[in-house]
Protein backbone atom coordinates (compact mmCIF):
# COMPACT_ATOMS: atom_id res chain seq x y z
CA UNK A 1 0.00 0.00 0.00
CA UNK A 2 1.51 3.26 -1.17
CA UNK A 3 -1.83 5.49 -1.70
CA UNK A 4 -4.50 6.65 0.17
CA UNK A 5 -7.66 4.77 -1.40
CA UNK A 6 -10.00 7.32 -0.10
CA UNK A 7 -7.78 10.57 -0.90
CA UNK A 8 -5.02 9.34 -3.31
CA UNK A 9 -2.33 11.24 -0.72
CA UNK A 10 0.94 8.84 0.03
CA UNK A 11 0.02 6.62 3.00
CA UNK A 12 2.71 6.61 6.31
CA UNK A 13 3.01 3.40 8.05
CA UNK A 14 3.32 3.99 11.99
CA UNK A 15 1.57 3.51 14.84
CA UNK A 16 -1.11 5.21 15.89
CA UNK A 17 -1.76 7.01 18.74
CA UNK A 18 -3.83 4.26 21.08
CA UNK A 19 -2.72 1.60 18.97
CA UNK A 20 -0.32 -1.47 19.12
CA UNK A 21 0.50 -1.98 15.75
CA UNK A 22 2.30 0.12 12.68
CA UNK A 23 -0.97 0.78 10.29
CA UNK A 24 -1.17 2.39 6.72
CA UNK A 25 -2.35 5.52 7.83
CA UNK A 26 -2.66 8.74 5.89
CA UNK A 27 -2.26 12.06 7.34
CA UNK A 28 -4.12 14.04 4.92
CA UNK A 29 -7.95 12.71 5.45
CA UNK A 30 -6.94 10.49 8.79
CA UNK A 31 -8.16 7.06 7.23
CA UNK A 32 -6.45 4.35 8.97
CA UNK A 33 -5.78 1.33 6.39
CA UNK A 34 -6.14 -1.77 8.26
CA UNK A 35 -4.97 -5.12 7.24
CA UNK A 36 -6.55 -8.01 8.40
CA UNK A 37 -5.86 -12.14 7.22
CA UNK A 38 -7.98 -13.11 4.73
CA UNK A 39 -10.06 -16.15 4.83
CA UNK A 40 -9.80 -18.74 2.05
CA UNK A 41 -12.73 -21.87 2.38
CA UNK A 42 -12.63 -25.05 1.23
CA UNK A 43 -14.44 -28.69 1.37
CA UNK A 44 -13.54 -32.66 0.80
CA UNK A 45 -16.08 -33.99 -1.52
CA UNK A 46 -16.63 -37.62 -0.72
CA UNK A 47 -18.83 -39.82 -3.47
CA UNK A 48 -18.85 -43.55 -2.53
CA UNK A 49 -15.91 -43.37 -0.59
CA UNK A 50 -13.57 -41.79 -2.86
CA UNK A 51 -13.28 -38.00 -2.28
CA UNK A 52 -12.41 -35.29 -5.29
CA UNK A 53 -9.08 -33.14 -5.96
CA UNK A 54 -8.44 -30.91 -8.64
CA UNK A 55 -4.87 -30.23 -10.55
CA UNK A 56 -4.33 -26.90 -10.39
CA UNK A 57 -4.26 -25.01 -14.01
CA UNK A 58 -3.16 -21.83 -12.11
CA UNK A 59 -0.08 -20.44 -10.17
CA UNK A 60 0.27 -20.21 -6.90
CA UNK A 61 1.45 -24.64 -7.43
CA UNK A 62 0.25 -25.15 -10.87
CA UNK A 63 0.03 -28.74 -11.77
CA UNK A 64 -0.82 -29.84 -7.94
CA UNK A 65 -3.83 -31.41 -6.24
CA UNK A 66 -5.46 -29.63 -3.96
CA UNK A 67 -9.20 -29.99 -2.70
CA UNK A 68 -11.74 -27.21 -4.13
CA UNK A 69 -10.94 -24.17 -2.20
CA UNK A 70 -10.56 -20.37 -2.54
CA UNK A 71 -11.21 -16.82 -1.10
CA UNK A 72 -14.29 -16.16 0.73
CA UNK A 73 -16.40 -13.79 -0.50
CA UNK A 74 -18.30 -10.86 0.99
CA UNK A 75 -22.08 -11.86 1.58
CA UNK A 76 -21.37 -15.62 1.79
CA UNK A 77 -20.87 -18.08 4.52
CA UNK A 78 -18.05 -19.87 4.79
CA UNK A 79 -20.52 -22.82 4.24
CA UNK A 80 -21.47 -21.00 0.76
CA UNK A 81 -18.38 -20.50 -0.15
CA UNK A 82 -17.25 -23.77 0.01
CA UNK A 83 -20.08 -24.77 -1.86
CA UNK A 84 -19.42 -22.29 -4.59
CA UNK A 85 -15.85 -23.14 -5.34
CA UNK A 86 -16.62 -26.66 -5.92
CA UNK A 87 -18.56 -25.19 -8.27
CA UNK A 88 -16.02 -22.97 -9.71
CA UNK A 89 -13.23 -25.49 -9.72
CA UNK A 90 -14.46 -28.79 -10.36
CA UNK A 91 -18.04 -28.55 -11.61
CA UNK A 92 -18.99 -30.56 -8.81
CA UNK A 93 -22.19 -30.04 -6.67
CA UNK A 94 -21.91 -30.74 -2.93
CA UNK A 95 -23.35 -30.76 -0.28
CA UNK A 96 -20.81 -29.40 2.69
CA UNK A 97 -20.95 -31.22 5.90
CA UNK A 98 -18.96 -30.46 9.31
CA UNK A 99 -16.05 -29.02 9.40
CA UNK A 100 -12.86 -30.63 9.49
CA UNK A 101 -10.05 -28.04 10.06
CA UNK A 102 -8.89 -24.46 10.47
CA UNK A 103 -5.35 -23.82 9.31
CA UNK A 104 -3.58 -20.68 10.30
CA UNK A 105 -1.43 -19.73 7.69
CA UNK A 106 0.84 -17.38 9.21
CA UNK A 107 2.89 -16.41 6.89
CA UNK A 108 0.24 -15.78 4.27
CA UNK A 109 -1.96 -13.90 6.63
CA UNK A 110 -4.49 -16.29 5.76
CA UNK A 111 -6.94 -18.76 7.29
CA UNK A 112 -8.27 -21.84 5.29
CA UNK A 113 -11.46 -23.27 6.77
CA UNK A 114 -12.27 -26.54 5.49
CA UNK A 115 -15.21 -28.60 5.45
CA UNK A 116 -16.45 -32.02 4.61
CA UNK A 117 -18.94 -32.76 1.87
CA UNK A 118 -20.94 -35.23 -0.14
CA UNK A 119 -20.83 -34.89 -3.85
CA UNK A 120 -24.17 -35.73 -5.11
CA UNK A 121 -23.69 -36.88 -8.00
CA UNK A 122 -20.62 -38.24 -10.15
CA UNK A 123 -20.39 -35.16 -12.22
CA UNK A 124 -17.15 -33.17 -12.11
CA UNK A 125 -15.18 -31.70 -14.67
CA UNK A 126 -11.95 -29.26 -15.28
CA UNK A 127 -12.88 -25.93 -15.51
CA UNK A 128 -10.85 -22.56 -15.95
CA UNK A 129 -9.09 -23.08 -12.74
CA UNK A 130 -8.18 -26.73 -12.68
CA UNK A 131 -6.38 -28.88 -15.07
CA UNK A 132 -8.40 -32.21 -14.41
CA UNK A 133 -11.09 -33.14 -11.38
CA UNK A 134 -10.49 -36.83 -10.31
CA UNK A 135 -12.40 -38.88 -7.39
CA UNK A 136 -9.59 -40.85 -5.75
CA UNK A 137 -9.55 -43.73 -2.83
CA UNK A 138 -7.30 -42.76 0.02
CA UNK A 139 -4.85 -45.43 -0.72
CA UNK A 140 -4.31 -43.29 -4.37
CA UNK A 141 -4.44 -39.98 -3.35
CA UNK A 142 -1.27 -38.61 -4.51
CA UNK A 143 0.84 -37.47 -1.35
CA UNK A 144 3.62 -36.16 -2.73
CA UNK A 145 1.85 -33.73 -5.18
CA UNK A 146 -0.64 -32.31 -3.06
CA UNK A 147 -0.03 -28.34 -3.38
CA UNK A 148 -0.60 -26.95 0.14
CA UNK A 149 0.68 -28.52 3.42
CA UNK A 150 -2.85 -27.05 4.79
CA UNK A 151 -4.71 -29.28 2.19
CA UNK A 152 -2.42 -32.16 3.19
CA UNK A 153 -3.04 -31.35 7.01
CA UNK A 154 -7.02 -31.52 6.40
CA UNK A 155 -6.77 -34.60 4.02
CA UNK A 156 -4.43 -36.71 6.28
CA UNK A 157 -7.58 -35.69 9.45
CA UNK A 158 -9.99 -36.46 6.94
CA UNK A 159 -9.00 -39.84 6.82
CA UNK A 160 -7.84 -40.42 10.32
CA UNK A 161 -11.29 -39.27 11.46
CA UNK A 162 -13.19 -41.46 8.82
CA UNK A 163 -11.56 -44.95 9.72
CA UNK A 164 -12.35 -44.09 13.61
CA UNK A 165 -15.73 -43.31 12.45
CA UNK A 166 -15.63 -39.79 14.06
CA UNK A 167 -16.13 -36.16 12.86
CA UNK A 168 -13.91 -34.18 14.72
CA UNK A 169 -12.69 -30.55 13.93
CA UNK A 170 -8.54 -29.92 14.16
CA UNK A 171 -6.87 -26.65 14.58
CA UNK A 172 -2.94 -25.90 13.34
CA UNK A 173 -0.65 -23.23 11.83
CA UNK A 174 1.85 -23.31 9.89
CA UNK A 175 4.23 -20.78 9.89
CA UNK A 176 7.29 -20.35 6.95
CA UNK A 177 8.31 -16.65 8.17
CA UNK A 178 11.61 -16.49 8.40
CA UNK A 179 12.51 -16.28 11.83
CA UNK A 180 13.19 -13.04 13.35
CA UNK A 181 16.89 -12.06 14.08
CA UNK B 1 -12.49 3.16 -2.14
CA UNK B 2 -12.28 5.54 -4.59
CA UNK B 3 -8.20 5.34 -5.73
CA UNK B 4 -5.68 2.93 -6.43
CA UNK B 5 -3.50 2.11 -3.68
CA UNK B 6 -0.52 1.29 -5.29
CA UNK B 7 -1.06 4.10 -7.96
CA UNK B 8 -3.00 6.87 -6.44
CA UNK B 9 -5.16 6.90 -9.98
CA UNK B 10 -9.17 6.79 -9.53
CA UNK B 11 -10.46 2.78 -9.95
CA UNK B 12 -13.50 1.48 -11.52
CA UNK B 13 -15.98 -1.01 -9.69
CA UNK B 14 -16.41 -3.69 -12.65
CA UNK B 15 -16.22 -7.26 -13.42
CA UNK B 16 -12.89 -8.23 -14.50
CA UNK B 17 -12.78 -10.68 -17.15
CA UNK B 18 -13.25 -14.23 -15.97
CA UNK B 19 -14.66 -13.38 -12.63
CA UNK B 20 -17.68 -13.38 -11.11
CA UNK B 21 -18.50 -10.39 -8.95
CA UNK B 22 -17.20 -6.72 -9.79
CA UNK B 23 -14.66 -5.73 -7.87
CA UNK B 24 -12.40 -2.08 -7.69
CA UNK B 25 -10.13 -2.32 -11.25
CA UNK B 26 -7.43 0.10 -11.59
CA UNK B 27 -6.83 0.80 -15.05
CA UNK B 28 -3.36 2.77 -14.89
CA UNK B 29 -1.55 -0.35 -13.01
CA UNK B 30 -3.76 -3.19 -13.44
CA UNK B 31 -4.16 -4.18 -9.40
CA UNK B 32 -7.62 -5.41 -8.61
CA UNK B 33 -8.38 -4.17 -5.45
CA UNK B 34 -10.47 -7.61 -3.51
CA UNK B 35 -12.33 -7.01 -0.64
CA UNK B 36 -13.23 -10.17 2.00
CA UNK B 37 -14.79 -10.79 4.82
CA UNK B 38 -13.05 -9.46 8.45
CA UNK B 39 -12.54 -12.04 11.11
CA UNK B 40 -13.67 -11.08 14.59
CA UNK B 41 -12.32 -13.23 17.42
CA UNK B 42 -13.23 -13.61 20.96
CA UNK B 43 -13.66 -15.88 23.75
CA UNK B 44 -16.21 -16.29 26.52
CA UNK B 45 -13.74 -16.21 29.58
CA UNK B 46 -14.90 -18.50 32.90
CA UNK B 47 -13.74 -17.86 36.49
CA UNK B 48 -15.85 -20.86 38.56
CA UNK B 49 -18.83 -21.04 36.77
CA UNK B 50 -18.72 -17.09 36.21
CA UNK B 51 -18.32 -15.45 33.12
CA UNK B 52 -16.30 -12.32 32.04
CA UNK B 53 -18.64 -9.56 29.79
CA UNK B 54 -17.56 -5.84 29.41
CA UNK B 55 -19.20 -2.79 29.01
CA UNK B 56 -18.07 -1.01 25.91
CA UNK B 57 -16.20 2.07 26.34
CA UNK B 58 -16.39 2.79 22.86
CA UNK B 59 -18.92 2.93 19.40
CA UNK B 60 -20.92 1.02 18.13
CA UNK B 61 -23.12 -0.36 20.80
CA UNK B 62 -21.21 2.16 24.04
CA UNK B 63 -22.50 1.07 26.91
CA UNK B 64 -23.70 -2.55 25.85
CA UNK B 65 -22.23 -5.54 27.32
CA UNK B 66 -20.46 -7.95 24.78
CA UNK B 67 -17.41 -10.60 25.30
CA UNK B 68 -13.69 -9.51 24.95
CA UNK B 69 -13.28 -9.52 20.91
CA UNK B 70 -12.23 -7.90 18.02
CA UNK B 71 -10.53 -7.99 14.80
CA UNK B 72 -7.73 -10.55 14.29
CA UNK B 73 -4.30 -9.10 13.62
CA UNK B 74 -2.03 -10.52 10.69
CA UNK B 75 0.44 -13.21 11.97
CA UNK B 76 -1.22 -14.24 14.80
CA UNK B 77 -4.08 -17.65 15.29
CA UNK B 78 -7.54 -17.03 15.96
CA UNK B 79 -6.59 -18.36 19.14
CA UNK B 80 -4.00 -15.74 19.62
CA UNK B 81 -6.05 -12.53 18.95
CA UNK B 82 -9.06 -14.19 21.61
CA UNK B 83 -6.46 -14.35 23.92
CA UNK B 84 -5.11 -10.75 23.09
CA UNK B 85 -8.50 -9.36 23.35
CA UNK B 86 -9.06 -9.92 26.64
CA UNK B 87 -6.02 -8.35 27.68
CA UNK B 88 -6.88 -5.69 25.81
CA UNK B 89 -10.16 -5.09 26.71
CA UNK B 90 -10.44 -6.39 30.33
CA UNK B 91 -6.71 -6.96 31.61
CA UNK B 92 -7.63 -10.69 31.59
CA UNK B 93 -5.56 -13.46 31.41
CA UNK B 94 -7.05 -16.12 29.56
CA UNK B 95 -6.17 -20.12 28.39
CA UNK B 96 -8.45 -20.69 25.63
CA UNK B 97 -10.55 -23.90 24.86
CA UNK B 98 -12.94 -25.30 22.59
CA UNK B 99 -14.17 -23.43 19.54
CA UNK B 100 -18.29 -22.58 20.82
CA UNK B 101 -19.18 -20.45 17.63
CA UNK B 102 -18.59 -19.43 14.12
CA UNK B 103 -21.05 -16.54 13.75
CA UNK B 104 -21.56 -14.91 9.64
CA UNK B 105 -22.23 -11.47 10.23
CA UNK B 106 -23.64 -10.90 6.60
CA UNK B 107 -24.36 -7.58 6.62
CA UNK B 108 -20.85 -6.43 7.81
CA UNK B 109 -18.76 -8.49 6.22
CA UNK B 110 -17.67 -10.72 8.83
CA UNK B 111 -17.06 -13.81 10.26
CA UNK B 112 -17.20 -13.83 14.14
CA UNK B 113 -15.18 -17.04 15.52
CA UNK B 114 -15.81 -17.45 19.22
CA UNK B 115 -14.46 -19.76 21.78
CA UNK B 116 -14.73 -21.10 25.72
CA UNK B 117 -11.41 -19.67 27.63
CA UNK B 118 -10.86 -20.34 31.44
CA UNK B 119 -9.70 -17.14 33.11
CA UNK B 120 -6.20 -17.81 35.15
CA UNK B 121 -6.94 -15.54 37.96
CA UNK B 122 -9.67 -13.55 39.05
CA UNK B 123 -7.85 -10.71 38.23
CA UNK B 124 -9.23 -8.37 35.31
CA UNK B 125 -10.31 -4.63 34.98
CA UNK B 126 -11.45 -1.63 32.66
CA UNK B 127 -9.39 -0.51 29.74
CA UNK B 128 -9.77 2.59 27.06
CA UNK B 129 -11.81 -0.11 25.53
CA UNK B 130 -14.39 -1.08 28.43
CA UNK B 131 -16.19 1.09 30.81
CA UNK B 132 -16.56 -1.78 33.63
CA UNK B 133 -15.54 -5.75 33.34
CA UNK B 134 -17.82 -7.98 35.91
CA UNK B 135 -17.79 -11.66 36.22
CA UNK B 136 -21.77 -12.67 35.86
CA UNK B 137 -23.44 -16.00 37.01
CA UNK B 138 -25.53 -17.11 34.41
CA UNK B 139 -28.60 -16.39 35.86
CA UNK B 140 -27.66 -12.39 36.50
CA UNK B 141 -26.11 -12.23 32.76
CA UNK B 142 -27.72 -8.81 31.32
CA UNK B 143 -29.74 -10.43 28.30
CA UNK B 144 -31.71 -7.41 27.33
CA UNK B 145 -27.67 -5.32 27.27
CA UNK B 146 -25.87 -7.41 24.98
CA UNK B 147 -24.35 -5.48 22.63
CA UNK B 148 -24.62 -7.98 19.18
CA UNK B 149 -26.37 -10.81 18.25
CA UNK B 150 -23.00 -12.80 17.41
CA UNK B 151 -22.71 -12.43 21.26
CA UNK B 152 -26.45 -13.09 22.30
CA UNK B 153 -26.47 -16.70 20.17
CA UNK B 154 -22.72 -17.75 21.49
CA UNK B 155 -23.63 -17.12 25.17
CA UNK B 156 -26.87 -18.75 25.02
CA UNK B 157 -24.98 -22.25 22.74
CA UNK B 158 -22.20 -21.49 25.59
CA UNK B 159 -25.12 -22.05 28.53
CA UNK B 160 -26.98 -24.60 26.80
CA UNK B 161 -23.94 -26.66 26.14
CA UNK B 162 -22.26 -26.12 29.54
CA UNK B 163 -25.80 -27.70 31.59
CA UNK B 164 -25.66 -30.42 29.20
CA UNK B 165 -22.14 -31.40 29.76
CA UNK B 166 -20.67 -30.85 26.45
CA UNK B 167 -18.65 -28.54 24.25
CA UNK B 168 -20.43 -28.57 21.15
CA UNK B 169 -19.21 -25.87 18.09
CA UNK B 170 -22.21 -23.84 16.82
CA UNK B 171 -22.68 -21.99 13.29
CA UNK B 172 -25.32 -19.55 12.79
CA UNK B 173 -25.15 -16.83 10.22
CA UNK B 174 -26.97 -13.04 10.55
CA UNK B 175 -27.98 -10.92 8.12
CA UNK B 176 -29.94 -7.22 8.24
CA UNK B 177 -29.27 -6.48 5.04
CA UNK B 178 -31.68 -4.91 2.93
CA UNK B 179 -34.03 -7.12 0.99
CA UNK B 180 -33.34 -7.01 -2.67
CA UNK B 181 -35.75 -5.37 -4.45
Amino acid sequence: MKFCSNCAQPVALRQPEGDHLPRYVCDTCGTVHYQNPKLVVGCVPEYEGRILLCKRAIEPRLGYWTIPAGFMENGETTQDGARRESFEEALAEVEIGSLLAVVHVLHADQVHVMFRARLLEPRFGPSPESLEVQLYAEADVPWHDIAFRSVDFALRRYFEDRRGGVENHHFSAIDLRAPRA
